[in-house]
């Protein structure tokens, strides 16, 4: 499946798409945010939402319909709010595409588009979900309004998978060590970004560290951290900030100045230091999640390896009923 | 001013508002986070979303113009995010409106209209920015496509202010002593709410707490908390969870049944035993955040008396430049 005939196909079929929603929970929902932040920037003629997809469902919107495009995404293909979801859409009369990394799972069912989508080692960043939504949130924006930058688009997904070896290097030998070292530190700490990145802040937080650390810690706006969170600031609380190269870079770096000056402990995590600052700057915030989804990877794995704790560990999900 | 009048006047001066954007930073910006849910999940021909101002302005959305209303927040009418929203916004031909507790400040300089509004004990929840935005959110919605539930919200907010003097005694009585308690046992802790609701989730956790208690905590979304943050639950971390009573309070549950088999220490903050659950149910969820809001103030207030940190101390805020 390819993005730009997904599109075509559902323009052809639907007419304009006047709303588009993207459901998903945790990780899945995250690898969509930049997606959404996309139209939500760029659009002026249709809207994009995004939604953990319970609430999608509990506090369902009175604008789905017939016009609207439903993107949802489940890794496992089973998770049953995003099913739960991709139904009440379909019943609305929505155009609904499922992104899952499991064939034959409960959401390919044969109801909706089912895109099933490779996972690993290897796989181009332009066939995970963070890319397909990417692409698909251009296309759109493409067919739908013109979109200047989707030429950039398919080509800083290509850097992206580019440039991520070295800078999987690059933070294990410069920053591994030292993060593994701030976690024993560390009971609990604050993860700082901004602009579309925050999609990624949340992710390291929840995904990474709560889920497969079991590692306390916080996510923060960059640009919200002076309007409450900072106060908490102090010597020996622990910051990692994710600095992006994007618009939204004044705002950490503001931040970072704050914190230079008001507590010991400062990780940076500096885009522009792994080569992201060449992404053409049109698209640059939209892709540059998935630079720091992958440095996060590498990260868990360095603090995993210390805690002798893997990041596939789980106690809960997956074996409990909940 | 009041809200009827004031978007009367916006739809004869501009004619209908496609889109609406909420700009404000911290406290300010949460305030009107739930009548952009209200907005968003019962609007069908304009659309609503909220920004922190400085992301606003940084990655200005292009479908900001002539049709776009923009409201803003700025307590102290200082915040020079917020100030450069509305200037942007203005520059782009959008109706602002700037809400303030402060006549004469920056934001009150003439340029667009301001609202000022007053605060502090005895102001009816009419008249404050959670109470006002869900005023003009209301009556847009009505005036531009009808809203059933219009004179559910004015007798709503009425009932918020008849039940917040006895849920404050409530949540004193009951829960007071023994949440600061709980705050003296962990230095860190999470807190778990959905839906509007989710606003204060939030604010509990970087106005209350981080800043004004210097309390490490994070805010977690209830429908989340399965996809990620539940693996960091053990016996020994303490939650403290916001259970709605409008239609997210499911997602609440389940957390909450998984908590209570899974650590030793919860506590629950019930809206349905403080008298919320009689306030009409079309509106509740959009009202409900006030009840959080004045709840964290008493709970805060608890764990300032006992830690002797009076809510209103700052380090930072307003006496460093930054």
């Amino acid at each position: 499946m390819n993005a730009h005939d997904l599109v075509q196909e559902i323009i052809e079929r639907k007419g304009k798409i006047e709303n588009v929603f993207w459901i998903a929970c945790g990780g899945s929902m995250i690898d969509l945010m930049p997606a959404n932040e996309l139209l939500k920037r760029e659009a002026t003629t249709f809207t994009s939402t995004v939604y953990t997809a319970r609430e999608f469902c509990l506090m369902a919107p009175k604008s789905l319909g017939e016009k609207s495009l439903v993107i949802a995404c489940s890794h496992s293909g089973n998770t049953q709010e995003v099913v739960d979801g991709c139904e009440m859409a379909l019943a609305a009369g929505a155009e609904v595409v499922a992104l899952t990394d499991c064939e034959g799972s409960k959401i390919d069912n044969g109801k909706w588009t089912t895109w099933v989508y490779p996972w690993g080692e290897g796989v181009s960043q332009v066939e995970v979900p963070q890319g397909i939504g990417a692409l698909i949130a251009a296309e759109l924006l493409d067919q739908q309004e013109g979109y200047e930058a989707l030429a950039d688009m398919y080509e800083g997904l290509k850097q992206m998978d580019a440039l991520l070896p070295a800078a999987r290097e690059k933070v294990n030998a410069e920053l591994g060590d030292r993060f593994a070292e701030l976690c024993q530190q560390h009971k609990f700490f604050y993860i700082l970004g901004s602009g579309p990145n925050f999609s990624q802040t949340y992710a390291m937080a929840i995904c990474s560290l709560m889920e497969m650390q079991w590692q306390h810690c916080c996510y923060i706006h960059s640009g919200e951290y002076f309007h409450g969170p900072f106060e908490a600031t102090e010597p020996g609380v622990f910051y990692f900030v994710q600095l992006g190269s994007g618009e939204c870079r004044p705002m950490e770096e503001r931040a970072l100045a704050f914190l230079n000056t008001h507590t010991d402990t400062v990780m940076v995590l500096d885009a522009l230091e792994y080569g992201v600052g060449e992404v053409p700057a049109s698209v640059r915030s939209y892709l540059e999640p998935i630079f720091f989804y992958n440095m996060s990877c590498e990260l868990r794995a360095a603090r995993g390896k210390v805690f002798d704790h893997s990041p596939e560990i789980r106690r809960y999900m997956g074996i409990e009923q909940y």
